[in-house]
């Protein structure tokens, strides 16, 4: 949503656009926060987008427009660049974050965009790009400020007053000889520490860090865990290879959580970086072919009930009863464990009380249901053994959807298969399967009472 | 889950818990971390945790084992807790986490509680707790570290070695003489700067804020989008009240996409606070109702079309592969929606493209679906008619939802009604009732061509 202010700002900057009066538009921009300028973007069609971020005449507000905004208006924004200015903005951002635009282009454009960027910028993105995807070593930046344990908090003080590079000093990481971490000191702690004292003196040695290899998901918990403004990553010697800062953080936890949504809807976050319609339904596919896998199995067991059906036709007008209700509740049971897993709510160790008491709610919600239906149907005209058969039905099958919803995305995650991606569909599928084949079994078993 | 380090340590505890051994198991929590205390109570029964979190000496410790640990934890963990000890622990912690505790507390409790805890501590938590639940003024801390406009670099300095309070100090704030909020220093600016400069010449004074009524959810999407390290947040005067820092803002985008994720399924977050299974069920029974109702739709649809069922039975095989399909579909393109809308991704003012990308990929999953199964009834025995009448009302089905699922959120959004609660249960039941109804017209209609 857009304020006044910004709304305000939107309007000018469109009639500028139309007016192509570049100067004017270019000054305007010169005064707007580039996380601002990156929100009005959304705002534009993608031609104007590109013809506006042409006109950033400083390549660091540049490079933190296209920090801000999503993958897909980067790929945009960036087509409208020729390979220098491309290579010029690109310097300007931190290596984490254009290492992952270069890590998206062809293997020509990267080399061509490499070489013209400056010999120490391109080296560290290439230093990144080393690593594999959604590690540490990916998302970290070079930029920490180290210093020897014997170093004075007075040297500290001048050494870190000469370093322009290091923007997003939080911390000073205490290094031995070998470069080894062996403590941190805050800057906090520095300003108050006596000038004379050594970094070893003052400096925790407690360390928190994580390995180049560790996941992004993994070290952003561990940056959560201990509230900290940034990690220490280290190689398989214990040597400082870069730092994680938490608006990496940030970042790293909304976008998890996005994937686990989209994952247990049957999609992907890939999704939203994709323009064609065609590759989105690939995408979602493979869903589409368990259901029907599902779908066929459920038709089956109603094409083997076939002389039940006919003979009482109103067993039909239950099956939506049957197939919706414990659809609901395994989804319920299912999303609280999935989600719980990820957030290390719940812990995989120690599940005993959590499953017991999600079994506990089916019964109950089963229970509730099934006498609810039961009684209705009786009370409508149906028969009363009609009402017993669905209600019981009703029952059964919402306690086995919440049992089955609880334990199969634990069961997953036992055999280290991503339980967001594998127990939706079968949960769904095999919720409704369970629901028909019970239902019409139990019809068929009291037919007598019933026709 | 536990590496190496820990899972030793929770063997050790869990044998100093079984001898008693106060002694050695104080002195052990006094070595550990308290966020890995946290973590190990979850290892812990509930007894064995109260136990343990007794023998916390250090109230300063205790309290940040509290702020870690999950809310039902918390609770159960002051159980174990006189009020003096209850006192003596909240008023170490920050007075946004103890708010969030004596929030939770019967009023004589919490009363009691304010009463033993120190003047100023108390003072500051019950200020917090005049503001309302979920906004920027019930999580900021009172302790940010202002300075008058004029005063110098190291003056600020100076005053910085002095306050013992601030403890997570980033910015140094700057403010007039009537504490209007006029600038920022960064602790780095203040350390390169040159002695006698007033902060004034060397503040940022394009501040971003809030207000102590902001919504928590925009205050932590502002600091993810501005990359800040703390918000400050100001009253109606414009003048501080306090400051919110990354820590907690991490926190509230955890629990913020934690909620969205269990409405969509029809509960709520809440659940995970709940012990008593009853009350589970009570929180998820109204999505239950609103799926009976529309089962009870379909259901009359079906009876409508006895005819039809009684006739040609195998209509009803198909039953569960439309109203499945067209589900997934559904469910799919809301949960792309209702995600986007929530992490900004996707804006409500911008929307064109996305819903007609979201069109375009119904139409195309609708195509393939529909054709895939109208040719395999054709091939397997059934009529020809049938397969078309099938395919062509999955179709349908599928095209249907997929505009539904985009529409639907939208449209709730700008009803100012929250689409995550209110589009999930909507939706599916919508499809589900506009499946069968299509899909038993359809047959009935082309009944001639079927028997």
């Amino acid at each position: 949503m857009l304020d006044q202010r910004l709304r305000l700002l939107l309007e000018t900057i469109r009639r500028l656009i139309r007016r192509e009066a570049k100067g004017n538009l270019s000054n305007l921009l010169r005064k707007i926060h580039p996380a601002d300028i990156a929100h009005l973007i959304k705002y534009l069609s993608s031609a104007e987008g590109k013809w506006m971020f042409n006109l950033i005449e400083n390549p660091h507000s540049a490079a933190t427009v296209l920090r801000e905004v999503e993958q897909e208006t980067q790929i945009s924004l960036l087509e409208g660049l020729d390979e220098v200015r491309t290579s010029q903005v690109l310097q300007e951002m931190p290596a984490d974050d254009a290492a992952d635009i270069i890590g998206g282009m062809t293997e020509e454009k990267a080399d061509k965009v490499l070489q013209l960027m400056q010999r120490k910028e391109s080296k560290e993105v290439e230093d990144l790009l080393s690593y594999e995807e959604d590690t540490a070593g990916r998302i970290m930046t070079p930029h920490y400020f180290a210093l020897h344990e014997d170093v004075t908090a007075r040297e500290a003080i001048t050494k870190l007053q000469e370093a322009a590079e290091a923007e997003m000093v939080f911390y000073i990481y205490v290094v031995d000889n070998r470069q080894h971490l062996v403590g941190i000191v805050s800057l906090r702690k520095l300003i108050i520490t006596y000038a004379a004292t050594p970094l070893k003196n003052i400096m925790v040695s407690d360390i928190i860090s994580v390995h180049t290899y560790t996941a992004q998901e993994d070290a952003a918990k561990r940056v959560a865990k201990y509230n900290l403004l940034a990690i220490p990553v280290v190689d398989e010697q214990n040597k400082m290879a870069g730092i994680i800062t938490v608006d990496d953080v940030i970042d790293v936890i909304r976008e998890e959580a996005t994937e686990d949504i989209y994952k247990m809807a049957g999609t992907s976050g890939e999704e939203l970086l994709e323009k064609s319609a065609w590759k989105i339904a690939g995408i979602r596919m493979p869903w589409l072919f368990i259901t029907l896998l599902g779908t066929f199995i459920s038709g089956s067991i109603l094409k083997y009930h076939s002389a039940t059906l006919k003979d009482v036709i109103s067993v039909v007008f239950f099956l939506p009863l049957v197939m919706a209700l414990g659809g609901n509740v395994g989804n319920q049971s299912q999303t609280i464990i999935v989600r719980g897993l990820a957030t290390g709510r719940i812990d995989p160790l120690a599940v005993g009380k959590i499953i017991f008491r999600q079994i506990k709610v089916g019964l109950i919600m089963g229970l509730l249901a099934g006498v609810l239906v039961g009684f209705g149907i009786s009370f409508f005209s149906f028969s009363k053994a009609m009402g017993f058969a669905v209600g019981f039905s009703i029952f059964i099958s919402i306690a086995i959807s919440a049992i089955v919803g609880t334990v199969t995305p634990l069961l997953f995650r036992k055999m280290n298969i991503d339980p967001a991606v594998a127990a939706g569909p079968f949960i769904t599928n095999f919720n409704d399967v369970f629901g028909i084949l019970f239902y019409l079994g139990f019809v068929t078993a009291m037919m007598k009472y019933l026709v």
